[in-house]
């Protein structure tokens, strides 16, 4: 990190600080310029706190210069990280799509989705037994039978199955049905629950909060990393702007910086990044040509009857329709489908 | 509810929106426009779900109309809500100070600062015993040590203790310890955390989340109300902007229009809304000239020392400023401090 | 419009606004809601400022049904406009990419990009003689030695020009030189320089402003169409978020949206959209992907020495990478390039 | 400048950018990190760009050192600025408050709003005779003739008169009616348009953009001062932001950051900071107690009349209520009113 010293900084200002970064068991390189003195801090190893120097006399600005994660950087990791779960490579050269409904609702409503995005060609099928919602007034999902539904939805396809998990007591319920374990965007800063999913033994998927910065982003994987499961799927999921013809503003450039950044797979969700389906398959296209890994996309065989996000779901021939598009797409960017 | 139509919308495609509606038991009434028609739909009292409206073929757009938060809603209940807390009222007419360090460190450090603090007026202390902190490598808090400390200073000061919760499970263990559970900026959707919460037999401060909107905290609100605690104080701490000078962009307008909307307690925090020492005096004049219940400071005998968010803590001469200025300020507005 | 009236409005109150909707000559539409009163308003075709209603008493807010823009929407003008210009169609089935420097510095850097972009397939050139800079201390342009220059440039390579046009009285003069007029994102609410545009002989390029909703900038539109010139071109160029890793936010979802919801032609920047090199091929490809109909791309041959923005400029390898690109995702899409 | 070179820069790379920081007559000093090396940039005296240096093989990324803006900046100018106009001193002991309505409609409105705003101790009559308006089809202002009835109003009462200038050419004429020349937020970075009032001889109210950050709005007063007019005044009128409930965000913040960065006026908008009459009191409370040097609020005699903006008007009555409660905050923050 740089510390920037006050126009005004006195000589004895700058000695303080030189001698509390040396205490540290680091280095100060100091730059006199010609306004004021920058003092360059060379690292120990150790990750530092800049609160402490911030507050010294005579400081004016500290600027990290490091980023802040390490394990989830690709500067200390450049290959690849590929997730090989029964069958499914995800990372890889093939795109995985992810698509089923917002919540699990019925038995019928998910067998029915199940059966027509496998069809389509999907691997994974999402649905959400645990419901994060805004009023407490709305349905907050079916539960431990939501989760029962998926593992049949999963023996009747072959389809593996991702659903949300809301709080770190249920990680071993739902670490039992599901093939992977999927981290909301509201939870996305719950360290209690990054926590708990840094040490079940299975692979997650780690959406961007809405309000959340992709250094933040990286810094929640790092949280998983560094409790010892190294299977993270980032997902890019729109945040929140000022814009109000869509839901969420879906950030498309995180798609390749998260890449370049990162050694970590990175799928986008259009259905939550817009929120409308009319924009889904345009914007699920544009994912994937921007170099996404693969899609998560909201279907429903009725949407028109959902208990939620109905506006934002794909019908079945939408999404089969999404599907044949993609493919050319794909291939133009030299991955398979 | 308001379902406004398509311009080509077709009489049959009326005719199917009011008859989904009128299967709910509410009323249908339609408005034939210039150029398109709109259907308001008369309520049962029941809340109601948009998503299956919204996708209904010839329907445009859905614009709600009620606020979707009751408990929490001034219009069912005027009456402002204050809570009695051994001797101390929040939400009266006196202002509640509750100052004290980002994160309880030592017991030097924690009682040294609750002297202080009570001695210039603060009825309550705060400190972090269990930290969120954006990274794995940061100071994660002393846990129940720290909770025990705090438990100390209270019996040292006779001020009330406030504390951060970030788990279901730790509620029972913090509530034994502190006198008001602190919900952080990063919690305000967990829902499962503002359930157990609600269930709890302690006051909540509740703080708005850094890109939540005012309604998203209302509902946050209700949600801790419907399963039965209505003592609950809001927090305003600042909202994630554009503007990068200050750490977070402290939303003054919602302190009186959260007074307006709600009758809880606000409170505001300048030290996370301005994240600059220089800047929590005059940002908390400004919040107690708006209409604010209290604030919640930080204050650290040695700034430059702690292990979290040094530069945005007072040190004890400066809160004794605060104080000092504060006092004629809410004599302006007809409170006392 | 729609008027929600506050739970405690009387019947007087509801009596008011009625009578001063039909003083305006258009009909009140009262439903008597389960909790407060609603009243449509049906126009006469003029539009409505919701100001005056806004104020009466009894009313709690005013809910507008209508888009406020007609000219430049869709729902009004179904087919898309396709602008012809010395044979090139922008808004067909064929892409149009506008490429070449941020500014025009010199003769030698303007010719050799130009020759570089049209070989690469380029249809316009671009290049800032007027340059917006936040800094007065920054290169301001070379003005009307710019312009020159640009127009050797097309008439050396036959490609059209675009340039951007910073005040109204500078549009004669740029009008001269120039085959398409921009208006920067800084500008798109200068209303004189809309009006000016507006009665302009020339196409117009409209980018989104920073910090605009889409409403705003089919508002900036109808300004232009408004006044008699119906070629505009509308382009996403990022907004303003709190994301800091790349310069701007760019707003995939605006292409097709904006493409829904208006006639006019809509290209993408990905090069102020993103403002890292790296990041202009992948987001260019996404905008492609999306449905945009051409892009605007920085390209410099010696990014190093550019006096502005050189770090989001392609050099020209780059530059036919990202042309080379594109052509199997637009054949994915249905474009030519 | 700080550059920071990549984890793999090599030692030519190093060597190419300390070449070109020399070639520019800087000087350059460089820190081996343990894990990167880093090159300060110690400058002539110039100011420099970084987009050179940005793009140079082996850089990863430019951290600016300086506040790019100097004439503006209170490190270079310690004193407080204090603009003296017709015995009314901006900036000093007094606060200034500007009142009046958003537009200047009929003489009767304006010569019964400037008596009433006189009367209750306003020192400047704000009006707009020109109005920015998003529509095409909105009332777009009385012009010249609002400028006379702003003259006619000044005459009778004795009030300063503020008015938007919104293009170059009409400064002068402007400039013959007004005794400030008010810079519209759409305007803030509308370079022609400062550059033409930095040479006029009237001061210049200067709003902060709704996209604009601190730093933009210090860089645009900078261009002002560097044309040679140095009579600035700033004003605060809230951000745009995803929060919905008000108009725009009042950052209330920027009014003791600007104060303590620059040496210029501070004025608060809270009418236009907020879009709701309620709040426009408590807010203009909060930022006279955060050290603002005046308010700039908008008075209707009859709001529910007016041609823009009513909802955020207040009524005659509100505004000597806002006046007579101003009294005291500006007594205990050491200024009158």
């Amino acid at each position: 990190m740089i510390v920037i010293m006050k126009l005004s900084a006195s000589q004895a200002e700058v000695t303080n600080v030189t001698a509390r970064i040396e205490q540290w068991g680091c280095q100060a390189h100091i730059s006199e310029g010609e306004e004021r003195t920058i003092i360059g801090v060379i690292g120990n190893g150790r990750p530092l706190d800049r609160a402490p120097l911030e507050r010294m006399a005579g400081v004016e600005r500290i600027v990290p210069i490091l980023r802040p994660f390490k394990l989830a950087s690709r500067e200390f990791h450049p290959k690849d990280t590929v997730i090989q779960l029964n069958g499914v490579s995800i990372g890889g050269e093939q795109l995985v799509v992810m698509a089923g409904p917002c919540a699990v609702e019925t038995r019928e409503q998910l067998l029915e989705t199940a059966e027509v995005v496998k069809a389509a060609g999907a691997k994974v099928l999402r649905g959400g037994a645990y419901k994060p919602r805004t009023s407490p007034y709305s349905f907050q999902g079916l539960g431990e039978e939501g989760l029962r539904l998926l593992a049949e939805a999963r023996d009747a396809t072959g389809l593996l199955v991702v659903t949300e998990v809301m709080e770190p007591d249920l990680v071993p319920l739902i670490s039992a049905y599901a093939d992977i374990l999927q981290i909301g965007a509201r939870s996305m800063q719950n360290y209690a629950l990054l926590h708990a999913v840094g040490e079940a033994q299975k692979p997650v998927l780690l959406k961007r909060g809405m309000m959340s910065t992709m250094e933040e982003l990286l810094m929640s994987a790092e949280y998983i990393l560094s409790h010892g499961n190294n299977r993270v799927i980032l997902c890019e999921r729109g945040i929140r702007t000022f814009e109000s013809y869509t839901r969420n503003t879906l950030d498309i450039s995180a798609v390749p910086l998260l890449k370049q950044l990162c050694h970590l797979p990175v799928i986008a969700d259009p259905s939550h990044g817009t929120g409308k389906w009319e924009l889904v398959e345009p914007v699920g296209r544009a994912a994937v040509a921007a170099g996404a890994d693969g899609l998560m996309v909201e279907v429903h065989p009725h949407p028109e009857q959902a208990m939620s996000d109905g506006a934002q779901s794909l019908i079945p021939e939408r999404f089969e329709a999404l599907m044949a598009h993609l493919a050319p797409i794909a291939a133009a960017v030299g991955r398979t489908l």
